[in-house]
């Protein structure tokens, strides 16, 4: 196992109506004015947004909105979160949502008390001094709520790109499933492709003898695979959506991914496919999980093979290993078909010719170094091979 | 799931070496006058005191001494502690050992800015306010390098008795399990059992649904229960010894335990045997482990099955479950006694006529109240019958 350091305190809040009180935790963490940052008009219909300005009401704390954060969210308002801030002095932000509004909420954090353009931050500076921030989770998905991590595009190109800095952990997270309960089927099983991710860019490793890290992400994968058919079949199984939830976070806080290398050839690969054609990041994963998979498999092939057998169920192939980590693979794309999921570069409306392209900016674009993956280091041929596989 | 909180904001430096970063990390943490605490030679003689003095001088920390905690810690030194930093006026406590070095610090730092006696936070009064606790953590057992518990015999009539409050989480801990690798293989082996008891704990619950914490519980039973044999072959593996270290935290850190409810049986009908024999924690829950779940088992037949199948490897039994839920506890025995842990009241130095005895103080004692166990409730005559299930 590596040296880490692991350091995770963001207060969490979970569990019905816990919404309610928002106000008291921004009030225990030291915000007196704040920006409510939010996307599109579902935290309004479903009076979240009331119940959250509400409770700060009744702590008499000042707030002002901004909402607009669309999914793979832009840089554009984060420029605009910033001016309003300075202009209104905000000393707190508020995420009322997804991935994308938190990851709105953080560039604007950080780019507060930055002197500079929030975008260095993007660029490969890391991030020291933020606002503190909090959040009220509306998807279980990106992980946001409790990581150090995150992702924005620039419209100047549409780069996607991502940062970290511990202090950009919320200070506390309102994680209330039942607000999962009214998302489209299709948002779900993104949020779940995208949970799932998390735990495979963790669990593609080089480092040895990583038992505790690799039974946790086992489990949480067990967990997640058990509960997923539940709330396709049924949105409202509170209790699905509970395990659900608490699993997004736990996939993406680092405690299962501590003392290990990690992956993320997956995401970097996805991350053109959103920027370009601006399909959901889970749906992205869906498609670029088992190409990198298929390609990267005989780097370790015991590796996919236990995979395979602890969490999909798959026998040990004993005499030959690679049909055992093959099968997993499958079991992976059915896991994702059932729950809805593309498979394919043409269902994302993703195209062929564009492969050259994508497989260049994956490599190569600003802040690349060439190669993306840390389980095996992929080249721009490598990447092209493997958008290939998508189709 | 029930509703929970969770704030667990420790940080953690985990590997090789980091013992010499401590002197930075209470700096971090806002210390400038420490109390180390420490239990019997063995710190001296390894070195690890000086080193840990070298780096709070290399920061310019000052500091005091008060070794001589034992196991099972006891009132009187933390009385001592308590006079020691008001008329130093120290500002930090640093515990230097296992979860008794911990425990003792946690009481010392909640009974320093306390008017009343500290012991009233062991008979039912939650703490509120506490000096900041760093760690550095020489035995993988009790936990308490992340946890807010303390656990204190007082010697006046030898209560062993607990306490909880958000403020008692350590600031940081330094986890070098280097550090473990030079323990008698007896205290190697009772740490693992006090971590295997902090996972059963969590892991008799009446809650349903909660897939997530089911999993993560058996993840970290799969990996102890790996690494185990291997440090008890060759007390040198770091790698082993790395992986219980991490698995020894998580286990009692609440992670894998929100939202549920809790047993520990095991723990309040042990803490009277090593409250009256002084027996190692972890022998005596050796030895009342496998009676409290034999006990138990008709209660829930699934849960003790459902261990059986995914944590001890047994085949599950359709026909007939109650023969896969013995199987899991006979699985355990044969586990523990693997290790060299203890089975029965003699080995412990436990004796039969003292049963009435200690069923009547572990239900009856100060602040019991006549029950023990959230997972059954058990009162007088069934911890009677517990007892007599270890003879």
């Amino acid at each position: 196992m590596d040296n880490f350091t692991f350091y995770a305190p963001t207060y969490f809040a979970f569990g019905k109506d816990t919404e309610n009180d928002t106000g008291k935790y921004v009030k225990q963490f030291g915000g007196s004015k704040v920006l409510i940052h939010f996307g599109g008009g579902s935290v309004i219909r479903s009076g979240l947004l009331d119940r959250v300005k509400k409770s700060l009401d009744e702590e008499n704390i000042a707030y002002v909105d901004l909402g607009g954060v669309q999914p793979n969210p832009r840089s554009g308002l984060v420029y605009k979160g910033i001016d309003l801030c300075r202009s209104e002095k905000v000393d707190f932000i508020l995420a009322v949502g997804g991935g994308s509004a938190i990851d709105s909420a953080k560039a604007i954090a950080a780019g507060v008390p930055y002197n500079g353009d929030f975008w260095d931050y993007y660029q490969g500076r890391s991030v020291k001094e933020a606002l503190p921030i909090g959040t009220v989770l509306t998807i279980a998905a990106a992980g946001s709520e409790g990581s150090y991590n995150s992702v924005i595009t620039h419209e100047n190109g549409m780069l996607k790109r991502s940062t970290t800095g511990e202090v950009l952990r919320p200070k506390f997270s309102v994680l209330n499933p039942a607000l999962t309960q009214t998302l489209p089927p299709y948002q779900t099983a993104c949020g779940i492709t995208d949970i799932l991710a998390h735990l495979y860019e963790r669990y593609l490793t080089n480092t040895k003898q990583v038992e505790v890290t690799d039974r946790l992400i086992e489990g949480l994968m067990l967990a997640l695979v058990h509960e997923a058919p539940k709330v396709m079949a049924n949105p409202n199984d509170y209790d699905a959506r509970a395990n659900i939830m608490w699993t997004g976070m736990l996939a993406h806080n680092n405690s299962c991914g501590v003392g290990r290398s990690q992956d993320w050839a997956s995401h970097d690969i996805e991350h053109e496919l959103s920027a370009l054609y601006d399909c959901a990041h889970g749906a992205g994963l869906a498609v670029s999980m088992p190409a990198v998979f298929t390609y990267n498999m005989k780097h370790d092939v015991t590796r996919f093979a236990q995979a395979a057998h602890r969490v999909w169920g798959c026998h040990m192939d004993f005499a030959d290993p690679e049909n055992t980590a093959l099968e997993g693979i499958q079991a992976l794309r059915r896991f994702l078909k059932s729950i809805g999921m593309p498979l394919t570069f043409a269902e994302l409306g993703a195209k062929e010719e564009d492969i050259p392209k994508l497989a260049k900016m994956a490599c190569h674009g600003d802040v690349r170094t060439g190669t993306v993956g840390g389980f095996v280091k992929l080249n721009e041929q490598d990447v092209a091979n493997i958008y290939r596989l998508m189709l």
